[in-house]
């Protein structure tokens, strides 16, 4: 199906200001279209962390008191429905500050963050040593917790709150579909790149690609869905076997024997072919091909609470997991220059374009504009969705290699890495 | 526990003979003792597999005929008891010659794999082709198996069924303990390294360390754990919790607020304490302590199909995975010295041991010797246990930085990649 969005969207009027002398127009969303709907969303948000502790009610200036600044970034890439990444793109960020409002004090105390906490949050200045008294116990060794660990820990747990609030809001509000979330969070220094689904996002720095996220879909999940399918048969509902075949068993190759695999195993083998392994393969397919019971092409993001086997009952929810991998990038390790960039994007370009591709487009575009010229990332993210989408010729959408273009939605966000500390 | 072995075990009677103008005196194993009991054990052989497709019952000279030979070393790291890494060391092989079996003409025809076998093994000349007649079903692609999926899942039942047969046979014979198992098999001009557990593979190439396998410790697995704990609490008995926190928790400390992570979290977060989670962590401690249900520190092996929890009947084993990691390196893509080696080594080696110190150990003892002597591989294997054992001083055995040497079993292969054409 080619639903390709007509929406051209640029996110100039989001002036980001970053903390440490980088550029100021930080933001280049485009969504390049062919037809009329665009399922993809995008957001980008400064946002106020005030921590629980704060007696006052009142938000305060991200420059006075305790509280934390975060800058962010979204890109959803929707299917089955717009619902849940319209929801997504309003909301997770807000559950993200939730779940950092318990850590602002912590993650500004340079100490190791206490492993205990008081059982009533607000009372101040009672965060650690006291709730750590008692007999050693036998098992005597702690483990030691970092900062970047409790906001991967936040990030982990927003994803899922923001999944269950769409479960629970559903039927009221017309939660339809489901969607990849790739999500940026810049905050005290470092870059959090959070990934659930099939965007990717890859730093360009110095020329060279520096990947920030790995995709998740049936072919790299392989694994996590037949133990699950293995473990908790129910869930395939005599429809679905959890092994996998190289193709469709046709019923009069019983007794013969097939070559599969298992949850446990990477190579292949023969087996012979019995009655349940005429079941449709939990997993089949190859490439964008790659399908979970024989439905849908990613298996993590947010939303699809709906979403059913086709001419069926069984629900394909509990192979999908809401959990993002958060990768971590500290941006005072590096020197950046204002040619580095935080790409994002979603499966649309990515499809027919390689990071090294992307890497080349960042190098032509930007040496075409001054350094200092902040409408560069913005031309940059246009140039990057418009080849993928090609141009009309031939009967067909065509790259410049003649190839066809992207047949889904393009979103991208370049995001600025460094820049002349005039910006700062 | 400090068992050291006290067995000093050479295999120079092994006299292996490379196909690819490799050396002739290919092994050296050493297991430097400090104590009498070593409950690693080791094996090296050149296995023939005849295809079952013979009719002749008599085993056929791998010059002649369709057979195939593969070069083995196996390294089994024993704990509770050495019968399982005795038994391994015995019978591994002959489990991967027997999954090998099916697929000696198979490895032998560069086309690709059949997918489907006829149901009659030993029917001769009808593999491939009429067996996939019929009309193309609605999932109509096929998927591409290789030649090297075949032999990584060959080598992946082979390890089932090994731990299968140590569970059948553990009452008659004595099959105590469990062990770790790291194997080579060098076949048709490819190496694949297995590994099941915390023993470690190394290649080192032109001085340079190219990793060769993964450890399986609570901590590499501690997501596999636990969503095991999670989706089938029953194994837990009342006694552990799937979550991890980072310090056993106090009872006093109910209510409060305590760090922790389940099963789909990378990062930390903080929980209320309620009463189920006063329970032993399933994975808990760090590094070397590092332990499942407080009592085995390696995820994957062979065996352990009695071991329960220290004063509980709880079984441990439904959390241990027999199944190994293959990886596979091409020799015929690379040019190799005789300097080039692959080590492989129990974790004695590798606790006080880095990758690196040990590509400086290859480089300053082979550069001692005649490039071809092959004496100088058994050198370095000695030289690689001795330096890991230190020597007596200051009341233990320290090494050459005066930190303490190993206090476990230490048991290495040297495998020489590369050698003078001569040796072919």
């Amino acid at each position: 199906m080619t639903i390709v969005g007509f929406l051209f969207r640029s996110c100039q009027e989001s002036q980001l200001f970053w903390r440490h002398g980088l550029a100021r127009e930080t933001v280049g969303v485009i969504n390049a279209g062919k037809s009329r709907h665009n399922e993809d969303q995008a957001c980008c948000e400064v946002v106020y962390v005030e921590g629980r502790r704060s007696v006052s009610g009142a938000p305060r200036e991200p420059s006075r008191g305790q509280g934390l600044c975060f800058y962010y970034w979204g890109l959803f890439d929707g299917h089955a429905g717009g619902g849940a990444a319209e929801m997504a793109s309003r909301l997770l960020h807000r559950h993200i500050r939730e779940q950092l409002k318990d850590l602002v004090e912590i993650l500004q105390d340079p100490s190791p963050p206490p492993l205990c906490l008081p059982s009533i949050p607000g009372a101040p200045g009672s965060l650690d040593g006291p709730h750590l008294v008692g007999p050693q116990p036998s098992w005597s060794s702690q483990k030691e917790v970092t900062h970047d660990s409790l906001v991967i820990g936040a990030i982990e747990n927003a994803f899922q709150l923001m999944d269950e609030q769409m479960a629970w809001e559903r039927h009221g509000h017309q939660v339809e579909g489901g969607c990849c979330a790739l999500v940026v969070v810049y905050l005290l220094g470092k870059v959090y790149v959070a990934n659930a689904g099939d965007s990717r996002a890859i730093i360009v720095r110095n020329g060279e690609v520096i990947p920030m996220s790995r995709e998740f879909t049936p072919e790299t999940e392989r694994q996590r869905l037949q133990l699950l399918g293995f473990l908790k048969p129910e869930l395939l509902g005599n429809e679905f076997t959890h092994l996998e075949f190289p193709r469709r068993i046709q019923p009069k190759e019983l007794g013969q024997r097939m070559l599969y695999r298992d949850q446990n195993m990477t190579g292949w083998a023969y087996k012979k072919i019995e009655l349940e392994d005429l079941r449709f393969p939990l997993v089949c397919g190859e490439g964008k091909k790659a399908r979970v019971m024989a439905t849908i092409g990613v298996t993590r993001g947010l939303g699809d609470h709906n979403l059913k086997v086709c001419s069926s009952t069984l629900p394909i929810k509990p192979f999908l997991s809401c959990f993002p991998e958060v990768q971590v990038y500290d941006l005072t390790q590096y020197e950046h220059c204002p040619d580095d960039v935080l790409v994002l994007g979603t499966d649309g370009l990515w499809d027919v374009t390689s990071d090294c591709e992307v890497a080349a487009t960042v190098d032509r575009v930007l040496s075409a504009y001054e350094p200092n010229d902040p409408s560069r990332y913005t031309a940059l993210a246009q140039a990057l969705v418009l080849g993928a989408r090609g141009i009309p010729r031939d009967r067909g959408w065509r790259l410049s290699n003649n190839k066809l273009g992207s047949g889904d939605d393009i979103s991208v966000f370049v995001i600025p890495l460094g820049g002349p500390g005039s910006y700062s």
